[in-house]
């Protein structure tokens, strides 16, 4: 037993060393800060961090050390940076639902406005579904139900996906959430640990960047350009591939450019994760809203992929707060767990209303219709206001229109066309560093839109 | 500019001298993995890991680097330790939910079953609550709202707890959540970080452990014993206290063993938590279901305190999914933040129903008086079975006997009474360290309560 007590002394000295070093690196970083501010450099340093990761993945390597926890330690040690070069550590990008709040806020004051901002379809969901949830509500569906969701909603989840692509899924490989944000968030969690990476295709919905910010991980920003049609480039894509990337997150039709990539790309990408042995996180939320065929996980060959998806936009459902992922079973049993753990499961009653919606076809082809319409109205409008170009959406709910002038503030010109013209829309920033674009939501009616679009021609006039 | 490439090659070089050491502390705790194998040592070792822990503290307090960020790293070296002795990190305990899909997996192949696990009213959700529901659902209020939650229910809440209490509390105070369980997730969250720890007081919801275990944190047990009916000491509270605690979890009228503690005693503990700096989470899930008068931390003078509840078992709306927390604002802006990530905001259409479980009165009157006649008369049927002990519940919604021998194990007990008698019930160990326990829910009739204990007494004669 005096070996034990040995070996415990030893490995009590080994962690305060390790300790003290932590200590000393940190006295390097505020220099590095002094040195930084002196001579007005850039505080980040992606690839000083990236050299130092794929160094550290060696080191772990070398000295049987896991190399999740090597990358865990090395997130620690590069916060301890930042904190001593006095930053914060998570950079607060505007979101949409600030905006949302900041118009809520002054309609709350009486103000009209027009509400282009939130990323919520204005038509009803399918009557059908608000019947079923009532029938359900009054039938006592009250309870709780499997962390997984009732058996009757998956049992129709796989029916419509086996109409859609040709095949079906077992029970163990969905899951039932409450709404597509916590889906993409449960996925993130599972297949990105703390101190490991994740690839963003930019502009996009900000989200993803935030559950990875959350939980500690980095984002490798793949930026694409309206002239590309908003499409990143295969190159890009290869390169932004750490040896710590463990997932790659695509959404097509894209949110806020309503860019949709080929099958052919799509599957070209998921060749590159493949070979990589990186997941392939796909959110599909605005599948249906397509004018062009959109690309679709399911019709890939990924070896390692979640798809996400919602019933909030394609049945405008945005409030029940009902969503999916289809995966691998031992994917879906770690969604599983976070979901279990945090919410148990969705209202019993909700889940009965989707069941409806997978079947409410003439809804859905109606609400497509509407959208491409919609989509029509507001690139008629844009063509008449010289100052902006955009890309035409293929598919999706939104337009992002850009100034052509390259001194341009989208988030101050949002603020000032909320005020002097009571419209709101949001600025490019919230989806990625894009200060000349901004997002115009189409869910509110055509003539709506085109006097929103009117406005906003009013005031870059 | 020397100097910048001098010292980014010195922090370099301490990084992978941090892994090296970890590299060795990993060898070292391979041979304390092999010394506890050969003289079948027990492998935890909780009172080494708290002195190495307030050890680190001091470390990180002479050497400059944050305490949170050493308690980190800490963490993942133990995991590591963990790692290579060939041990899993995650002691998996049986769930109170896992019980449950047993027994739904029974009733499926149509077993008639005497359910007497979930912790679920059999009771319906006030009428009005339902009709309510319904009216929003029929108007469309079927969208995304603030993720605080609606004002109208914010305001209806405040005035429920002034009616309570005496006081109210504004609208940043407040968050409303899906489920009492995330909002005790997202107040743990807020309060403890990796490497940080909690107290708890077993036997308990399991919740409280999984969600410490989930982010990394760690959990002092202070184990109550049925003779004591089932109340801490103050000094085992006192005594449980480490330098890098953070929260006392506490919850009255208790899950399972239906405790109350007075408030005299609730504020003792609340200053000693004062004391230290330590947050009170109090989950109030259970409060209304109390026959003494149970303690609540908005009657206590709390520094620090999160109260969560939810419309689950007082308004048997488990189905709704729908809680809420009150605190700080700052606690509240943070428990907020990872709401908007996760979940946007619960349903449009619940939150205007559980407006109107805050007016029920009469059904709330009458669900506490349907479970203390339960109570009583699971009590009058515990006390023919010879074999079991318990302490008589003060309120909430279970009982929770233990056998009188020591040679009993509720785990096996419990498999064959569902096997044999058709019985389900959660055994001691779901909650805790506690072998000889099982819970009984009351959320059945009382006609099914009694023939259930009256089949737990045959098969135990």
């Amino acid at each position: 037993m005096q070996d034990m007590e040995r070996l415990r002394s030893d490995i009590a000295g080994l962690t305060f060393e390790i300790i003290r070093l932590v200590g000393r690196r940190n006295k390097l970083a505020s220099e590095i800060g002094r040195l930084k501010d002196r001579y007005s450099l850039p505080l980040d340093n992606p690839d000083v961090e990236v050299a130092l990761m794929e160094s550290v993945i060696r080191e772990c390597d070398m000295n049987n050390v896991d190399r999740r926890a090597g990358l865990k330690i090395l997130a620690t040690l590069l916060q301890e940076s930042k904190r001593v070069q006095g930053r914060n550590s998570v950079d607060a990008r505007i979101t949409p639902m600030a905006i949302a709040s900041k118009a809520i806020e002054l309609q709350r004051k009486g103000r009209k406005l027009i509400r282009l901002d939130v990323g919520e379809p204005d038509f009803p969901p399918p009557s059908g579904v608000v019947k079923a949830t009532i029938e359900a509500l009054s039938s006592f569906k009250t309870h709780y139900t499997q962390s997984r969701g009732i058996q009757e909603l998956l049992s129709a989840l796989s029916g419509y996906i086996a109409k859609k692509y040709g095949y079906s899924f077992e029970e163990n490989q969905m899951l039932v959430t409450p709404g597509g944000r916590f889906a993409v968030f449960a996925a993130i969690s599972t297949v990105v640990n703390e101190g490991e990476n994740a690839l963003i295709i930019e502009p996009n919905w900000p989200m993803y960047k935030e559950a990875l910010d959350y939980i500690g991980a980095t984002s490798t920003i793949i930026n694409t350009k309206m002239e590309d049609e908003w499409e990143p480039s295969l190159d890009q894509i290869a390169a932004g591939i750490r040896k710590n990337t463990r997932a790659i997150i695509l959404s097509y039709p894209n949110n806020p450019t309503g860019s949709i990539i080929s099958q052919k790309k799509f599957d070209e990408i998921v060749k590159i994760a493949n070979d990589n042995k990186v997941t392939v996180i796909s959110d599909e939320i605005y599948n249906e809203y397509s004018y062009v065929e959109s690309p679709s996980i399911l019709r890939s060959k990924a070896e390692r992929f979640i798809l996400t998806s919602s019933f909030s936009k394609t049945w405008a459902m945005t409030g029940f707060r009902i969503g999916y992922a289809i995966s691998s079973s031992d994917y879906i049993s770690s969604m599983l767990k976070i979901t279990s753990l945090m919410i148990t499961s969705v209202p019993e009653f909700v889940q009965y209303g989707a069941i409806k919606a997978l079947q409410s076809d003439k809804e859905v082809k109606e609400n497509v219709r509407t959208m491409k319409e919609r989509i029509e109205a507001a690139c008629e409008e844009l063509e008449r206001v010289s100052e902006l170009e955009y890309s035409r959406p293929k598919g999706g709910m939104y337009v992002f229109p850009q100034a052509k002038s390259n001194d341009f503030d989208s988030a101050e010109f949002t603020s000032r066309l909320l005020e002097q013209k009571g419209v709101s829309i949001t600025p490019g920033v919230a989806f990625g560093n894009y200060p000349k674009a901004f997002r115009i939501s189409l869910g509110q009616p055509e003539d709506v839109i085109r006097e929103g679009i009117r406005r906003i021609g009013e005031l870059l006039s």
